[in-house]
């Protein structure tokens, strides 16, 4: 927990929102396999699923640049550098995933 | 529903079972956010869940190649090629979520 | 070198042309960065670069299940689960890169 | 071209360096096709430029973030949010490609 509110904050209730839709999503997805659902039909709902996250992530990060670094920029100081350093690390695991 | 068994029906607790966990992580996320967490703490479990995803999927995927395309190979007819060119397109959704 | 022609043997000329317009997509990268052009722009040709290469990927695969994998399945014998198993983990690098 | 020098402009000959070698690597993937080089070893290749390529696509956004999106936010003004819109998009082409 920091001090500062996350970036997404003013988001929050979206972001919430959309995740208890993929969860909605995967549990879907529990049910065809347990229905023995054809694999091409399961494997489409889990590239949605897929995208849906991709999707939150993009979201987080485009946030977490316009307020949590943008402020550490603007304060100046060592922190802007970590910073930038730890999102370009973000995204690196975003892009990779 | 096909009349066949689906190509991972021998590893349908296996799969079940990864995603009942891939559930539990999308809930921890919800809880994360709820927290006001680091933006940067729930980006990574967000790249968490999304490899746990795409691995399911590469193992349906090879599932469906050992099972239904073989079998539909195995079996002649212009099925084989149909099932070929639906397990292609499946492999594109995946590349490109 | 297998002494069967690749699956994508018909396809090669399409193959090739392909790849020798990425190959001046990367040339073309290279005057970009030499000229000091604006990041986001030099970051954009490469998505397209990274797609064109992804796109060739796919057609490779295409034809080598609908060719080579097609071929093991229907002549029978170990070599089919071999040929299902080394498509599904090259599946899982073009994802996973 | 722009009046400031692009964030990646100390990483330049590096940049160029590997642009260079990925450039070699498309090259060597035309001669494996021409010489009906085994799909799944052409394959491992492609995977392997790829990942070359998304490399230099993290490093080019690093840099960007740490000179162009820092200096526009250090002198304040609305060329930051331009600037942070304009570098989310681009990740979100680079994890979409």
């Amino acid at each position: 927990m920091t001090t500062h509110p996350p970036g997404y904050v003013d988001d929050k209730d979206a972001v919430l929102k959309r995740l208890r839709r993929i969860e909605g999503q995967i549990r879907g997805l529990q049910r065809m396999v347990d229905e023995d659902t054809y694999c091409i039909d399961v494997l489409t709902q889990v590239s949605a699923a897929t995208k849906a996250l991709e999707s939150v992530a993009l979201t987080l990060l485009d946030q977490h640049l316009a307020h949590c670094v943008h402020d550490a920029i603007s304060q100046g100081g060592d922190d802007a550098q970590d910073k930038i350093a730890e999102a370009s690390a973000a995204i690196a695991r975003l892009v990779r995933s």
